[in-house]
């Protein structure tokens, strides 16, 4: 037999009758209202706002946790359903939990796998329930509940734990909108009371309701109702105008206590960004970084750079001249480029690794700007030098 | 404009009179023969038996150079061909040569092109002025000869340069290899002519000669009529039996002078190696440890370890309980079988990670044991513990 792996180190209890999860609010930003803030974990702290790196599969698209330290992402997320399916509960379970199992001891969000049965499948049908789908996996019909997302995000151990919820589409007509909040807040019911970690996990209401403020305004009364550790806002960033994903943040958010953190869900473009923390969010996640540097896009302070464009065959510059990322200390965009072409590994490697650091230096340079009550200033200055609001695909 | 990515440290000139690479003989194992050494290369100096990493195309595949030095790799070897056909001299030399486009300050090894004109095409035709072929890349016909090699290779600037040589097939009979390595002289002949960086770059000739012990040392002596500043065996482990390529290493290797570095191409399985070094070789090169890693098989103490079986699903002991690299320290078995069957790029990186790491050590247990005087001990204990001389694909 093999030798164990030594274990992370153990997370730290709370302290008795705490929640599992707290925020504590540093800074409000005089000029924009935004939050500087830290969320206190089993698993440790993080600063807010904060970006999530998204590691889908139980590791972030290409990266090792010891780079994901070294770009200081301070918590991350990972996929319930994916986890559920592959390698399944049980292995990791057995492994030790998430954390042990993929080595990463800060902070994990977990979804609650609706999203993706919603998403992933094409033969999926809602039931108050819960939803029967088609296994993107081995094609076997199979049935996801809020107890079922609770007892796999139990086994788990994520410091944070999403309700299940339906993230509802869009466009959406108001009585879809609406009856559709409705079975979400009877879902979180049913995953309060399914919870078995409410000690060291903190579970977190979704706030749904379309692009209709009377609704999102009535989501936010009934999931408050639950008095819980966090709260998100999910279903924009979905296909909606940005104006409409705007106009919901600013009817839902100032409902929500200032005690407790906001997570706006797969919200991740540099503007979005911004403007989310403008509008008093707390955390984000998005699979972008990691998704378009696959395919050899890259953010830049000048804006996206496509490295594959023959332009750049000679370019002796780094990526981007304003980043002290590993990528862009050490290799220029010829190299980059000749990577790309050539589908070597190393290409995903490193334009991965600079867009995320990139997300995770513009969310320093946001605290920075509300510490220093010029957020609005900082935005004006960085979309109009970038662009990232004019074109967001 | 962007600014252009630091220069790595300049080579240092060898000192006057000097060849540009240079074999220091520290020791002969008193039990085996086998050689300890150091060479000194324009890049800084590395210690033999020397493994080196094959970076096909200009990246040793998934790998970074901070990972290389990790694992202490102290040279590398790149593939004339492919960086020649894709991104062609021109670019490489417009940024800088070899060494600042891979952002790698240690020495390099370039082959000559040679083998991959004969092995990735199906319609090649050898005369006496080089080989036509048809590109990988685009299907032209083009023509690769021990001038246009020299030229690629001068521009990429590697320390060491390989000769122009045909890699005789096997089986081939004795006229055919005889014909072969006749060949192989007199392009090696041409090769020195057009050699222009004799000073910073030195320029290896390599011994042909099939399974035959006479031809071989033949080779050896129409080689070494060129006084180079070391010199390679090639034509081996292409298919023959181990107990000829041995056979081939006893009838050549002696006839070298000691003075000078010996090469024995395209050899990285853990007993091959061991038999190298005591038949008196001194570097190695093999794409084995990526090319397996890829394919979710890792080279451990106990032997070869495929970790997509399911037996180690729940395996919480890391790949090689005797290994301390960054991927046995922190992940089991399980997770990166979960990796593995996720199609996951950290599955590629740790299991090459590992593959390399191994090896590299592995040379370091050698150097150790001639350095002691006790290489046959060694092998004996290693292959009795490790098997893997009895499975070597």
């Amino acid at each position: 037999m093999t030798d164990p792996v030594p274990a992370p180190a153990p997370a730290p209890a709370p302290a008795a009758g705490l929640p599992p999860v707290r925020y504590e609010l540093l800074h409000v930003c005089r000029q924009s209202g935004a939050r500087l803030g830290r969320v206190h974990t089993p698993h440790g702290s993080f600063d807010t706002p904060a970006f999530m790196p998204v590691g889908t599969q139980g590791t972030v698209k290409g990266m090792s946790p010891a780079e994901l330290k070294e770009m200081d992402a301070g918590i991350i997320l990972s996929n319930t359903y994916h986890l559920w399916q592959r390698p399944g509960m049980e292995t990791i379970g057995a492994l030790g939990g998430l954390h042990r199992f993929m080595s990463w001891d800060r902070p994990i969000l977990t979804d609650s796998g609706g999203f993706q049965v919603f998403s992933l499948s094409d033969l999926r049908h809602i039931t108050e329930e819960g939803v029967n789908f088609r296994s993107h996996i081995d094609g076997t019909r199979q049935t996801l509940s809020p107890e079922l997302s609770m007892e796999v995000q139990n086994v788990l151990g994520s410091d944070i734990a999403m309700a299940f919820d339906e993230c509802t589409p869009h466009p959406a007509d108001h009585a879809y909108a609406k009856r559709s909040l409705e079975r979400t807040a009877r879902w979180l019911e049913r995953c309060l009371k399914a919870h078995r970690r409410p000690h060291d996990q903190a579970l977190f209401g979704i706030v749904q309701g379309g692009t209709y403020a009377d609704l999102r305004i009535q989501s936010v009364r009934e999931t408050l109702a639950f008095d819980l550790p966090g709260y998100a806002i999910g279903g924009l960033s979905v296909g909606e105008p940005a104006e409409d994903m705007y106009r919901m943040l600013e009817a839902a958010v100032p409902l929500l206590p200032a005690g407790k953190p906001r997570y706006l869900m797969g919200v991740g473009t540099p503007d979005y960004l911004i403007e989310g923390a403008v509008r008093g969010i707390d955390m984000f996640d998005c699979v972008l970084p990691t998704r378009i540097g696959r395919n050899g896009t890259v953010l830049t302070s000048q804006g996206r750079v496509i490295i594959r464009d023959a332009k750049y065959a000679r370019d002796p510059g780094p990526l981007d001249p304003a980043c002290g990322c590993y990528a862009c200390r050490n290799f220029s965009r010829g190299y980059i480029r000749h990577l790309v072409k050539a589908n070597e590994l190393l290409a995903l490697r490193l334009a991965s690794y600079h867009n995320l650091w990139f997300l995770l230096d513009l969310m320093k340079q946001v605290r920075r700007a509300i510490a220093e009550d010029r957020l609005l200033d900082f935005r004006a200055e960085y979309l109009e030098r970038t662009g990232y609001h004019l074109r967001r695909k």
